[in-house]
């Protein structure tokens, strides 16, 4: 395959390792995987886990949730606060699937009903520590206020509780995303217990790659949402949530300017590429990528890790000490492990396969 | 215009005076404006320029170079470091257009010349101090070389030099600006001076949008490359190159949630819409945006400022104080300027005008 510009490779091997990989895992645990389809945003990479048994996903945005209806996917979470504006695309969108809404407010839900008229099926989102969305775990007015008013409308289902234990990304180790999973794990269930008299269908949703890679135990858990673990990247790696050889996608990179005197490589691959988070390394250095040599069957680890130390519109500035900056050649094609897969893969909007299959994505964020 | 999901809003009054600004400065000063398509990645938003006379213009990478060259843009400059792995997409515009490659090494140049059958005009980037891509400005045995090269063979054109003082950016007043514009011309008119004899016709080439808006003396330059200064950001206005009044777009965010206890208003915008560039403020507060009040005219600065404070996926978390919170209401959308005007136009891939004009724009970055 010959790579002249920044491609986004994708190694098919490795991620539908990964998708079978939490598919048993999940079958084992007697847990329900509803994958979160923010990462790849990719038909050809959602019929992957379909392949695999998978019928239901998770998506972040309602404009997403359309996309895989149109791919025929038809009972789809919106793990997003409900926007009630988006009230006409809902009901054009619930007509066609299962269309389940994430709840952190009762005000949105009694807004959404002036003008709805599918029927749909209400998640309280519950905030067990993470402090970005959702009811805290706590609140049970404002939790028994959501489910009232869900019981009274004709049109809305209650389905049950889901939370994002995203406080995960803090945690440096395995022991210390295994206590967040823990601790959040015990909050829904507290909640669960509350109205399962009620509701005995109702449904606990959770679901955060690092907790999803490290636990094994769901027990009292009904779907779990995963998304980045179809991927993996550098900061599920310093998370503790996988190992380099799991990372299924890097960055193809021509290099176009060599600075031996200030150790610095030059490549092709930017912020439109990659998006911009970035990493601090244990000695505090900022880390936008980890160059890895591509070969005939995907790519290596190099001895010395080599950082990409900044990244501006379309460069990539790689930090790369002697000896290993004098084996660089102008045209040489690295290969760039990304900080954030979402959103790199989102930034690319498609991936080629290590055998040179272009495969599509949803693009541009409009 | 109803306003229901994340929308890159484009002020077409202020972008177009600043196309208009910038246009009379360049005939003012008697050097040619050549204006980086980068930033707007737009036909439409190029055509604006065709409008007030403006012929050529500069774009990041050979993929936007056909993009414009497909919109009959025929003098177009690649202010991006030759990668001659691309010679094939070189040779095929290079036949539709005034193709002006970017020279930072003898080894790209002649490697491109193995499979080069079209004309092509170079330029030879200098360093003047960004240290990011270029020649070192006194390295005359590196420029010599290529320089020499570039007249020996048949299908190369010497057209001059090209300069970026991207350090520009780490300035915080229109004085530091100035500076750093009057070194960078000083370092080119050198080496212009130097080379002028063998080659009377060469063209001096500066840009970036810093120094091209304070900067009114171009004395011995032939052509700024602005880019940025189309639509301007808040990056823009901390470094002094323009004011709040000038930034022509705006992010619509509808808010989903509101946490009154901690001062927090979530909106649906995140990474995906904005990138991530952040900017610290005076006092250490990390802001990836700006909140500003849409009214039908527009938007409007408020009294207090109020900043995104974090960017997930599709989150926006504004830090939002009291009493300014009490007023906020789940489903206002609120109009945000974004720090870095190019990565938020390239996430989005599409404007809407404030008559709700679409207005399209290049998607995805493979």
């Amino acid at each position: 395959m010959k790579l002249v510009r920044p491609t986004l490779l994708l190694d098919e091997v490795k991620c539908k390792k990964n998708i079978r990989h939490i598919t048993e895992k999940a079958r084992k645990a007697h847990v329900k995987l509803r994958p979160h389809f923010k990462t790849h945003q990719s038909h050809v990479v959602g019929a992957w886990f379909r392949e695999v048994g998978i019928n239901s996903c998770t998506v972040s945005s309602i404009k997403m949730a359309a996309y895989f209806a149109r791919d025929g996917w038809d009972d789809i979470t919106v793990a997003f606060p409900l926007n009630y504006l988006e009230v006409e695309e809902i009901n054009r969108l619930a007509k066609v699937c299962k269309l389940n809404l994430c709840i952190v407010s009762v005000d949105a839900l009694k807004k959404l009903t002036e003008k709805l008229t599918q029927s749909i099926h209400c998640q309280i989102e519950i905030d067990t520590g993470y402090h970005r969305t959702g009811v805290d775990a706590t609140n049970y007015p404002a939790i028994d206020e959501i489910v009232s008013f869900i019981s009274t409308h004709p049109l809305l289902t209650f389905k049950g509780f889901l939370s994002h234990a995203g406080h995960s990304y803090a945690a440096r180790s395995s022991s210390e995303i295994l206590k967040i999973h823990m601790d959040s794990v015990a909050l829904m269930k507290t909640i669960g217990e509350r109205y399962r008299n009620r509701f005995p269908k109702l449904e606990l949703s959770v679901g955060d790659t690092p907790t999803c890679s490290v636990a094994t135990d769901f027990g009292g858990i009904d779907e779990v949402r995963p998304g980045n673990l179809v991927f993996y990247d550098l900061m599920q790696r310093v998370i503790g949530a996988c190992t380099s050889e799991q990372i299924a996608i890097a960055m193809a990179c021509p290099v176009v300017a060599i600075y031996p005197e200030r150790n610095e490589v030059i490549v092709h691959g930017g912020g439109v590429h990659f998006s911009k988070d970035f990493l601090k390394t244990e000695d505090g250095t900022i880390c936008f990528g980890e160059v890895v040599k591509l070969t005939s069957q995907g790519w290596e680890q190099p001895a010395r890790p080599v950082y990409v130390k900044s990244l501006s519109q379309e460069h990539g500035i790689l930090a790369v000490p002697a000896p290993e900056i004098q084996k660089i050649k102008i045209g040489d094609v690295l290969g760039i492990l990304p900080v954030h897969a979402c959103l790199t893969a989102d930034a690319m909007g498609e991936y080629v396969t290590l055998d040179g299959k272009v495969i599509e994505a949803m693009t541009g964020s409009a």
